[in-house]
């Protein structure tokens, strides 16, 4: 919060006020809170214990995070939107004006986005694989153990992470500024590009921006931000190739360029868009949404009815495991197509022996299971909200594009309200808490926030 | 077909002579079908075998249904698409001017749905099971079973379903006749509620009928029609409380009442309806969504955004497993939330032993994996045929509406063009044949047809 006050005070405006006590009061709580509880921690935390804290820790950082727009006198529901969808890299924005906002403003809501990319990256990593969160348990490496020499391990791991993600940042800055972005503009995109999060400084997103080149150079950062930050940290330290070797990189590269190409093809037959800006359009839009982004170049929804199909298909998503992106997540996609064409062929010779793997691990009944309950569950929550939004009054399209949006941490939704080219501010301020909790649910893999629910979690 | 000849012969109408040729043609291909494989039945079948029949004679059976059609100047997309709609039970139709058309071709709308009806019975008490579809084994039992002493027995049990089907017909016929209806619509109608089909005679639907009293035998002969038909035979024997104390039965009643009691105080408060018209048109259109029947009491679309978002999800429910009805089908919902609520408990306390049952049957996890894998492909298969449907050019509530409509076997979709007060004439031809597929495919339970398009079903 000090970094937009600096920027408010060099930009002579007296919002940096806000950030200062904003700030003050964010560290004394957390003063006190660490004198209370110091030193309990030290014992190490049971599972209960961690699905609690995690949660916790999702839902108190935009509390806080929500400060700063309160005192500028943004409404509790929609300070509290803005800031969860900052912290969990969603990207969808109550704010419009945002090219006339205040600095800081702007600088703080980057700064919630970056900060929850790395967040996310070290939970996915960590801690969900510990708690087996969908599936996840695939994952589990040295690195979700809880002995102590494990835990200066994670130090470690957490450490090179963090060096790799601010390498990667400034690298974003620098091919920003070189395709012809403002430093204020470049560095405010590359935190909510590697962060695949989506805040932009201007209310026309990217297409604020008429170079192509920087275009591709968010494409580029979009990726690189939705693969396994595991791998991306080896890649650094040059085995390059073990990116390329993971299933779940070449299955998301693939799919990106396959739907990317089908959507140029029909740019330029169904609406003659030049073969260049097809390209760049339909790329830049597929992996903005796959992605988990929410950067819009053009108003899509513009551009008939198989792109909204598509539009809403894509936010279900969401790019790889251990990366800054929400969504379903390619990995649970390999597993489901893997395990029900087992089952399907099980059905019809229930003799056979059928085993799968997925990169070399053989699949665990209970493994396949939990990829297919959390399918379930996710798709289900997608229909319950849907249709709780609709009691809000919201129409279908805005209402199930919403749901899926904010499960998935995508950005924008559909149709004229929610869609690329409006926002979220016109909608009952029932719905925009609604959709708060959505978005940490999607963001904390739902299981986590679920369990908490059952009355049995609490007992004894 | 000769129903209809006779009917439209009472009529004095030229139409009897379609129904004549068309019955020759039916009759003919069966003989010569019959003769040409005379005996080659009799060894029995085997799994695969049985897979490719049942998809076979649910695509057969259509393309003989639309021969009237097609000799009335109906094009081939449309004709095809009311025939499956008429055998699947599904119910949308391409139709319009309902009033006015030949009473013999409303006639065989009415007897393709209620042959469907006692079709579908038969196949998810005899084969299904066997088959192990979506944990259908659930229910398997002696009468899914292929010994000799067990087909004698399936012919039985065939019997006892043809004739409590049959009385159930004539019962409902009695019911409207007495509410009102003259004989033609009485008879129409029974054939359409206790399949759960919902073709109509009239273009408004049960709207037509101003008499609540009918509206409220519908209710009741829906709700039966969505009951397993072997507890129906037992409770036509005297023993009805056993229909009482099956899960699905008490879970589906429940759901209904909740759902329309929801609904009741929402059209009370919010559209001022009096309570006895909000209490029958929401229970009557909710229990016609679940049902799959698909008759419209009013166009709810009109009544406001959250019915849209109730009607929406409601198609995907569905009846008891062993009725009429399509949709995702009451017992997985009670196998799904058992499952997934042991599985979250497991995830928290994972040395607990946990055992989950279903009507006194103790689940295996073979069988919890087949529900959730089942789920998943609904959802899935719902989610691309929107997709596909879009890239026919519709709008999202309509292309979301018809791919729910259609797999769930319900009827009207949502929007304009396709809800309860349209129907999907004005549909593009291609997406008449992909609604035409998805409505097998949803009536076959997805897995029947799914298994043959793994080209391993076909190696050696």
């Amino acid at each position: 919060m000090l970094i937009p006050a600096i920027v408010d005070v060099a930009a002579k405006n007296a919002d940096w006020q806000t950030f200062v006590f904003s700030s003050l009061l964010t560290g004394m709580v957390g003063l006190l809170l660490s004198i209370a509880m110091g030193g309990s921690l030290s014992e190490g935390l049971d599972t209960r214990q961690t699905f609690i804290l995690t949660t916790l820790s999702w839902a108190t950082l935009p509390a806080f995070g929500a400060l700063p727009f309160l005192w500028l006198g943004v409404g509790y529901a929609d300070a509290v939107f803005e800031a969860v969808s900052g912290f969990t890299t969603t990207g969808s924005t109550v704010l419009s004006g945002l090219d006339n906002l205040p600095p800081g403003l702007l600088v703080w809501r980057s700064i919630m986005q970056w900060m929850g990319g790395v967040g996310i990256i070290v939970m996915a990593i960590v801690l969900l694989p510990f708690l087996r969160i969908g599936g996840m348990q695939l994952f589990q490496s040295e690195n979700s153990d809880r002995s102590e020499k494990i835990v200066s391990r994670s130090v470690e791991l957490i450490r090179l992470l963090g060096l790799a993600y601010l390498f990667l940042t400034v690298l974003c800055i620098i091919c920003y500024i070189a395709t012809g972005l403002d430093l204020f503009d470049a560095f405010n995109h590359a935190l909510t590009t590697i962060a695949t999060g989506g805040y932009s400084t201007h209310d026309q997103s990217f297409g604020y921006f008429t170079n192509p080149a920087s275009g591709w150079v968010a494409v580029v950062f979009m990726i690189i931000g939705s693969l396994p930050f595991v791998l991306i940290i080896q890649a650094l330290r040059g085995q390059p190739l073990l990116l390329w070797r993971d299933p779940q990189v070449r299955a998301l590269i693939g799919f990106l360029a396959i739907v990317s190409l089908v959507l140029t093809v029909y740019l330029g037959v169904e609406m003659n868009f030049p073969f260049d800006e097809a390209l760049l359009k339909a790329t830049f839009n597929v992996v903005s949404i796959v992605t988990g982004t929410g950067y819009a170049l053009g108003d899509y929804t513009q551009w008939g009815a198989p792109v909204i199909g598509i539009a809403l298909l894509l936010k279900f998503v969401g790019g790889c495991t251990g990366s800054t992106t929400g969504g379903i997540k390619i990995f649970r996609f390999l597993v489901f197509f893997g395990t029900v064409r087992a089952h399907l062929r099980r059905m019809v010779r229930p003799n056979r022996v059928m085993s799968e793997e997925y990169g070399g691990t053989r699949l665990t009944p209970e493994l396949s299971f939990s990829v297919l309950a959390f399918l379930v569950v996710y798709l289900g929550s997608v229909g319950v909200i849907t249709l709780a939004l609709s009691f809000f009054g919201l129409d279908l399209v805005t209402a199930v594009s919403a749901a899926a949006t904010s499960v998935g941490n995508v950005g924008p939704g559909l149709g004229p309200v929610i869609g690329p080219a409006g926002n979220f501010a016109p909608l009952p301020d029932g719905a925009k808490w609604l959709l708060s909790f959505a978005m940490l649910l999607g963001r904390l893999e739902l299981f986590t926030v679920l369990v908490l629910l059952d009355p049995d979690f609490w007992s004894r």
